[in-house]
């Protein structure tokens, strides 16, 4: 399984060449899963008939690619978050405003819909939490090494919390985003100005 | 309503002197709400019959408190939140990380689960989305006090973006607290963390 699901991450971000027949299928299943979810539809009961048929495809084709639910909610949930921005190395400011800066594509608001309701249930069921992780790790690694590098260069403390940091940089953004947490927060500059702030006490 | 709202808040807090009887009717009736949005029930299907049936009261006890779900939701998400805390005005780190810190309590782990099912919901119903403002907004007053005292007693820079800290300091704990957002950060002295390295950037 685990060699399965490295080639369906991997194959997420390219076209899959020799399978042209298979590629929108893919598409048609990945999107039934998101508009289900998006939907208020709960992930723990979401049946892999339920997504067979909304995606109008026969349950040969769905078990084909995607053996169980969990390799297959990994993949939607993949084309949700798209890949992990990639830094450019040049400012370490301009690179962790783009880590907490959420692409904005048409798609966004059902993503986020699908994304709020999917949390709790993340949150209360493992091994959902463990597909989770895999979803969300890449772009935690991706934020580490950049603040890691930053470390390096002696523009950040030597002795600044990487994993605090991460979250801080993240949470402020998904509590806007999803949750409209704070009202008196605009949405405009938000990356920047979370970056901002949390450059001045990381600061070395 | 408004009249009513304001009454019921603030009833919320204190025993309800010469109410014996209908006290316990109000307890079995908000713990029904909890119970029901803990098990995944969502608030805007919830039904004030099915409130009643699960409290095992008649529905004119229920409707004789509460006219309508809102009043009833507002309530119940009081009851989890508990009141916001009252800072000691002795030190700024210490109110701060009052603020920031979760309350311990044997419902805990309930309330966390009703509260992280709620969340989704509030964010795509702007009816819930009042509802939990007036919710919430206690605690934010609460903070920006803190925050403004700080400024003035010059232990925090003039220029300091209030709304912007107020959501540093609770977002991070909110997605650790509710779905475990970074693993790789313990849950241990969270708070504490939180705030020193706002404090850090904030300071003047």
């Amino acid at each position: 399984m685990d060699d399965m699901t490295t080639d369906t991450e991997a194959g997420q971000w390219r076209k899959a060449p020799g399978r042209p027949r298979d590629a929108r299928a893919d598409d048609a299943i990945l999107e039934a899963v998101i508009a289900l979810l998006s939907s208020g539809q709960s992930a723990a009961a979401m049946s892999m008939e339920a997504v067979a048929a909304k995606a109008g495809v026969g349950k040969a084709t769905l078990y084909r690619r995607w053996p169980n639910k969990e390799t297959l909610l990994v993949d939607a949930m993949l084309r949700m978050k798209g890949p992990p921005p990639v830094p450019q190395g040049r400012s370490l400011r301009e690179d962790l405003i783009l880590l907490a800066t959420r692409p904005i594509g048409k798609d966004n608001e059902k993503h986020t819909r699908a994304t709020a309701c999917l949390l709790p249930e993340i949150a209360k069921n493992p091994e959902l939490y463990d597909v989770w992780q895999r979803v969300t790790e890449p772009r935690r690694n991706v934020t580490r090494e950049v603040l890691r590098r930053g470390i390096e260069t002696g523009e950040l403390r030597a002795d600044l919390d990487v994993e605090l940091t991460t979250l801080m940089l993240s949470a402020p953004s998904m509590a806007q985003n999803l949750f409209h947490f704070n009202p008196a927060v605009p949405a405009e500059g938000l990356a920047e100005k979370i970056v901002d702030a949390i450059l001045r006490g990381a600061a070395a």
